[in-house]
């Protein structure tokens, strides 16, 4: 006789929800009819530079090479990490090799992060809109988030302060300061100051998560947090090739104090033990080889011609009946209607119509977005952005019908 | 002025020491002389189908190829799923698609599975002694352990009903029933049927950790606890490609009850979003050629003359001072001396001579084990083992002197 069994999940199991993000790309991953994507925050396919892997994947997994399949150091492989170190050499994230821990992806460098810093019940900062597999990550180690808005200079630091004001102060600041995702908008250089000062005064971890800091096509390069910090063990960079790239590697970096290396590789053995190797021998390969640098010009230059494109479609279909981000680099551009559009309702129609976005408030544990959405211009080329917004403003006109 | 920082660090983080496998396997790492490896437990260089896989590679992720480079669904790649239900069809592990999640490497699937089923101090069985990353997984959610003795039966369970009693239920039993690492045990049909009775009783999760089960070189294949379960959903299996193809890969999956699936897919975003997705239209590359099931019959019969190999070495090096385990498949050897001598000790002797093991205590939170050692028949071939078990007796002799 079969009997009942009750599932004794923990208590976080409640808090693993499957986010709206992941049910918007299932609900497209099912659909036949030709869509224009601005959903996920993948590179162009044109954008993933398959000829010099593939090359270079002959050279360093191809036949015999055996060692290149075999576990990898947990802290990374060593080609990579002084590919990397070079790489990064000279520039505003230059850092030194005991800082540099390899991941499965930046998303995996979030979960250490906040593994190793998340107690039960403790306070995090989250922007508001936020990325929201980081918000999730969070979540799942039971904390409790603080969401603090972001406006054009990135997040309101002021708010953050009024906000935490004489009560509890947050364990951990989660912050994407640079062409931030979902939003687009930089933090200032006042308030990355402002930040930094209020971090260390509350003993705060601050998390910089910037996937996509290479990817300017305009402006000024600002300092990192953790050139700014001067220092303090409590800012850390989490960073990825997935964006400059390819997602599909998932390798990136955790770029931290010498002091929390040793607690990342124990935490990271615990969860896969190390990264896959050929993908790391393949990114150090594209990186020694030198090919980083010139690949991320021209995406620079690509991105930045798309960005104006949408831009322009948005214009042509929206002026007056919503507003939009002007980011300086990165892949989105951050789209708010009048309150009378339910972004969520209009996903499924514009679905139909042939595009596919991210709702709004799959960026906030809150859903504060419910008229917002997320739109990617970085996959898409200009003539397809064009399609692409014609439908959406269809689809709009449908809903508000 | 720069001032000292205290890391806030979260109560788990003094849970995530690193392992003796690790410093032990760092050790190793830093020697340049000749050394006879039977630290890891990697598949030998030879067995890696680095030429297999070079051809697979050009056609999946060659030139041209962006899309598989891109984020992977995260319960896994379609083509790689359903290549593993071909190749488990028929077979005593035989599964069904909604079953099915990949995972970066086994050691994910452990973390999954601990993250949504451990509270803090959830009373988790693990075997004396057993996998360490599979323990420190455990620990890393903070649960409490209970080491149960394994016997060359496997998990000793009559012994773990007598030690839970009265009190406390595991929320969570560990097991690695199949060629169990360290010890090589497999355990009895009599005592699955009276694991999984006594696991529906107190309604306790059993994970079936079965990394070598498919490297069965002698005896008769045994039912897996899933296939005796009778539907329980309680009861997973955590598998990998790592013994089988290759542990660089970092590919492997989770069988487990439909209803956990989306649980799995929950968590997994928030760990590290998707598995690898080169990887994982290499391995379905490799399962849709049909490479696989020549490729594992061909090292059963490797490694089945080289655990040969080892044992008679050990016979005639050790004959009366040391006992050692008679596995039907797998990777390990566990062996045990008689109290005088201190495998911790030996170790470092043991790496100047030119041999390394790994240390019987790395494979007990309780260090229950100072006078036994692991060692990995599968990546020597047949007279560098018998070099090496050489050099283990001089070693043995000196640290006895």
């Amino acid at each position: 006789m079969q009997q009942t069994h009750t599932l004794p999940l923990a208590t976080r199991a409640t808090d693993l929800v499957g986010s709206m993000i992941d049910s918007s790309t299932s609900l497209l991953a099912q659909q036949t009819h030709d869509i224009v994507r601005f959903a996920m925050g993948s590179p162009a396919p044109e954008a993933v530079p398959t000829e010099a892997l593939a090359e270079i994947g002959r050279r360093v997994f191809g036949p015999g090479e055996a060692s290149a399949y075999d576990y990898a150091a947990t802290e990374g492989d060593p080609a990579l990490r002084d590919a990397l170190l070079a790489e990064l050499d000279g520039t505003t994230d230059a850092t030194s090799p005991e800082r540099l821990t390899i991941t499965s992806g930046g998303m995996q460098g979030l979960d250490l992060t906040f593994k190793i810093f998340t107690d039960p019940g403790d306070l995090v900062v989250v922007e508001s809109p936020t990325y929201t597999n980081g918000s999730a990550t969070a979540l799942s180690y039971q904390a409790e988030l603080l969401e603090v808005p972001v406006d054009h200079e990135g997040l309101q630091v002021d708010r953050m302060e009024e906000m935490v004001g004489d009560g509890r102060k947050p364990k951990v600041i989660y912050t994407i300061p640079t062409f931030q995702n979902p939003s687009g908008a930089s933090m200032s250089l006042d308030r990355r100051r402002r930040l930094l000062d209020l971090a260390d005064r509350w003993g705060s971890l601050v998390i910089d998560d910037d996937p996509y800091g290479m990817l300017r096509f305009a402006g000024d390069a600002m300092p990192s947090l953790h050139e700014l910090a001067d220092g303090n063990p409590l800012v850390l960079s989490v960073r990825t090739f997935s964006k400059i790239i390819a997602p599909g590697l998932r390798v990136g970096w955790v770029d931290a104090a010498p002091e929390l290396q040793q607690l990342l590789i124990s935490a990271k053995q615990a969860m896969d033990t190390c990264t896959n190797l050929p993908m790391q021998r393949l990114v150090g390969g594209f990186l020694a080889d030198g090919h980083l640098r010139e690949h991320v010009t021209t995406q620079q230059a690509v991105y930045r011609e798309r960005k104006v494109a949408m831009q322009d479609a948005l214009t042509e279909h929206f002026d007056g009946g919503a507003r939009w981000t002007d980011p300086e680099g990165g892949f989105f551009l951050w789209v708010t209607f009048g309150s009378e559009v339910d972004t969520e309702a209009l996903f499924e129609v514009a679905l139909a119509e042939g595009v596919a976005f991210i709702p709004g408030n799959a960026f906030s544990p809150s859903k504060h977005f419910p008229n917002a959405l997320r739109v990617c211009f970085a996959a898409t080329t200009p003539d397809r952005i064009r399609e692409g917004i014609g439908r959406l403003r269809r689809a709009v006109d449908k809903v508000s019908a």
